[in-house]
Formats: C-alpha cells, sequence, structure tokens
C-alpha cells in the first residue's frame, strides 16, 4: 500500500490517501488538545502510545464481533483503516459521572448511574462541539432516526465489551467518546479512535487517573498514565 | 380569599399562602433580569402588564379546554392560581431558530423550523439551567418517561393554539418557555406564566421585536413592546 496526499489534519491525527480509494492511512501526532482546542501541548510519545492502544482495542472489539473501520497496524504511530464519510456526532456513552457531565447534571464526579447512558455532541469546532438531543438532530439532517438507533445500539455493545474488558484490568470505563463514518455502501462502521485520549479510565483500586484528563487538570505525567493502560492490554496479548 | 404569608419570591414573581391550602395568591414585580441573573433592572409597569397578558392567555387556552394553574386576576398585578408543586424542568417550545437554540446549532435567527420541536432545561440556577436530553430526565429522576411524553404532548397541543392566536394578531410566536406543576392528585398541570418575558413575539410584518429580548439586547422601551402585546390582546376581547 502506498501514502499519497495529506487529506485532512485534525488536532491528534493525519490522515492520508493510499493508492486504495476505500483505505485511508492514520498517522497519530504527539499534540494534546483540551478544552475546544484553548490548551494545547506537544507530548513526545504520544502519538505512539495511542496508535497502539487504539490498535489493540479495534482488535480486541473485532474478536468480540464488534467491526471497525480499523485494518491494521503499519509502524508506531500508523495504521490503516477503511475510509468512511464521518457522521458529525460524537457519540459519548457514560457509566460514571465525570468532567461534563458532572458539571450539568450536578452529579457528583464518580458517582455511578443507573443506566448506560448516551449522549449526542455536534462534532463543530466553532460552535463548541455543543450537546445535541435527538430532535436537535433531527432538525439539522446530521443523521436520520433510524442512524440514531443504530448508534446507540452500537454504542451500548461497545460499552459491555469494554467495560468488562478494562475490568479484567483492573480499570474502570467511566465514559468514553466514539465516531462512526459511514462507507460508501451506506453501512454505519466504528471509526476514529479510541484511546486514553476518548476515555476516562480510572485504576479501580485508587481511581487514579489514567486518561486524557492527567492532561486536562495537570495531574503529572501523561505518557506514564497512557503506558500503564498500554501495558495492561499487552498483557492481555499473550494470555 | 385571604393573602397569607410568602412562600417563596422567584425574580419575577412572588408567591403568598391563602387560607386554602390549594390556591396560591402571585404578585408580579417589575423586576425584569436575564441571562441566569447577571442582567438586573427594575421596570416599573413591568409586573402588572405580564399579569394582564398572562391571565388573557391563560383564560384564552381555557377557552380552547386546555387547563392550567389560572383561576382569576385579583388586581393589576396579582392573581389566584391552584398551587401545585412545580416539576423543575422548563419546556421549551420553539418553531423558528432564535436565541440559545441558534447559538448552538447555527442555524440563522429568524429561520422556520422542520417541526415544533421542544427541549428541557433544568431549572437550577446554581447550574444555570442547563439543556437536558430525556435521558438525564430520567437519571435526574426529575420526571417520568410518562410525565415526560404528557409534558411534550401539552406544549404540543399550546403551541398550536398560541401560533394560532398570536398570528391573528399579526404576532409570530418564535418560541416559548412553559412550567407544569403536579395537583395534589398527580394531574400535570400548565403553571406559571405566558408573557412576553417567557416567549418570543416578532412583529409579523415588521420582524420587530415584542418581548424580553428588547430588555436582553438593549432594543428600546420594554413596557412599549409589552403594552402592544397586551392591546392587541385586549382588542380580541371585544370581539
Ligand atoms: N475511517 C475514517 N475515514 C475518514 N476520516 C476519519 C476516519 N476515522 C477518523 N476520521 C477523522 O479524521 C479526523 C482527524 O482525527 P483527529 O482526531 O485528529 O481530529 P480532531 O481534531 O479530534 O477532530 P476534528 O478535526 O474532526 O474536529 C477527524 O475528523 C476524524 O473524524
Ligand atoms: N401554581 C404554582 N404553584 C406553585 N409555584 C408556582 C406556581 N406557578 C409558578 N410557580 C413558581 O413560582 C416561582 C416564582 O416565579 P418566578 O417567575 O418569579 O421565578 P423565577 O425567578 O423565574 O424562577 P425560580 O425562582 O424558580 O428560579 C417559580 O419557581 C415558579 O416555578
Ligand atoms: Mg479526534
Ligand atoms: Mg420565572
Amino acid at each position: 500500500m502506498e501514502k499519497r496526499e495529506l487529506l485532512y489534519e485534525g488536532k491528534a491525527k493525519q490522515i492520508f490517501a493510499t493508492d486504495n480509494s476505500e483505505i485511508v492511512w492514520v498517522e497519530y501526532k504527539d499534540s494534546a488538545t483540551a478544552f475546544n482546542g484553548e490548551k494545547k501541548s506537544e507530548i513526545a510519545g504520544k502519538g505512539k502510545l495511542n496508535n497502539q492502544i487504539t490498535s489493540l482495542l479495534f482488535s480486541k472489539l473485532a474478536q468480540e464481533n464488534i467491526p471497525s473501520h480499523f485494518i491494521e497496524m503499519l509502524s508506531e504511530r500508523e495504521q490503516l483503516v477503511k475510509r468512511v464519510s464521518i457522521i458529525p456526532l460524537e457519540v459519548v456513552v457514560r457509566n460514571t459521572a465525570a468532567g461534563s457531565f458532572s458539571k450539568r447534571t450536578g452529579i457528583e464526579e464518580g458517582q455511578p448511574l443507573k443506566k448506560t447512558l448516551i449522549e449526542f455532541y455536534y462534532k463543530d469546532d466553532e460552535l463548541g462541539d455543543p450537546l445535541l438531543t435527538e430532535d436537535h438532530i433531527e432538525e439539522l439532517e446530521l443523521a436520520s432516526k433510524e442512524d440514531v438507533a443504530i448508534l446507540k445500539e452500537k454504542a451500548q455493545e461497545i460499552s459491555i465489551v469494554l467495560t468488562s474488558f478494562f475490568k479484567e484490568l483492573d480499570i474502570k470505563l467511566i465514559d468514553f467518546k466514539l465516531e462512526f463514518g459511514k462507507t460508501p455502501n451506506g453501512d454505519i462502521l466504528l471509526a476514529d479512535e479510541i484511546s486514553p485520549d476518548t476515555c476516562r479510565l480510572w485504576d479501580i483500586n485508587t481511581n487514579e487517573k489514567l486518561d486524557k484528563d492527567v492532561f486536562r487538570r495537570d495531574l503529572g505525567s501523561l505518557t506514564d498514565a497512557y503506558e500503564k493502560i498500554l501495558a495492561k492490554l499487552e498483557g492481555t496479548q499473550h494470555v
């Protein structure tokens, strides 16, 4: 496979074309950003950690019959994925109150939720990624009612698999963000990344934060935290 | 009926007990507030305008078989209403994009919506009255799923009646906020007020704003605008 022109550069990844129009080449960057880009930093080693963690998690999901865009890891910071047309929604899955959910509702961070809760945010940097209701999604024509139902169903399934997988590693999966895209034939496919940049992961015994909140809240070394996650995930590879 | 002790003082109204435990005495104040209380002013005459407008609108709804807490107007600034236990949700009904909806979605102010859209905000000043999804409402146990369905149905009905009523007066009803409460026997009843403080009302020909946006955006005399609304509503009284 040949790496061709840069198609898109986001805050965390570059997307390159390949000689196959259905496949893109992803390169994970070392940039860390938070609060809609207001806080920024370069953190050496972050890109390769997220590339490896995402690759392991998408592989795990594939084993559990949950398909994603992931094809294969190419190098420490590169992977091949199926090209999709991203649905401009951040699908956030919450099992425990934290972050903006706690701010919005007044439910204390760390409080387990009665049910797995799914929220949709508008992937729009200019608008500040606002929370949307399903009626807003319909009005904005971001996804059909049927597609929204599929997104919720897939997000629930993924939550079950990831929560129990992380639990085996003594990690609590507090919440996480997913992105989905449409394949050329119209199927909805899990895409983007699943990494400590997009999940809240707490040590099950100490509640130590092992995710991007280390960066957001200045809690210490981000790469140390991500290394811990990667080491645990790699441990499961040889079982 | 006897006016007794002050039960609650809000930003716009005082609620007094009466000698009947099922009835409260409402006194409309001259205070104007916006942006969660950040902008404040006393506007002489506003209280009596809102009391009269609310009384006329609740009477109109009653004629159309839509019950509310309203019993009778007592004086220029006072009315009697059925006491309810307020459901802590602001039920916002939108027919045209404006205000926070335009900010959130990027849909330009003045753009008609494809469908009447209903939003729920958490009545909680400390949290800044945040938008909630139906799942948030369930998690917070603010209202049951069944009650939420009833709120949406009632809000739609009210929207149809008020929209066509204002249209007869050459006024476009852009959006409005409702509050509902529970009666002692568990029925859900429309409560609070419906006034230019809680609606966006635009002159159908000139788009002149005849509502609280005059205060929020410093567009001129608030009482002049509210007087226009009252005069039009009173005109219908003698038909
Ligand atoms: N399989 C895929 N096909 C096409 N685009 C994808 C795919 N997976 C992810 N993307 C998109 O690649 C872009 C780059 O990712 P990155 O995480 O750097 O973006 P971001 O800065 O977080 O978000 P954005 O730039 O979209 O606001 C994102 O817009 C993401 O949605
Ligand atoms: N029929 C009713 N029975 C009991 N309370 C009512 C009734 N109708 C309205 N209320 C409540 O009376 C209070 C006073 O109204 P006002 O509009 O001044 O309050 P606010 O400052 O806008 O809001 P709040 O004080 O609730 O944040 C509100 O909390 C409102 O919900
Ligand atoms: Mg991203
Ligand atoms: Mg009020």
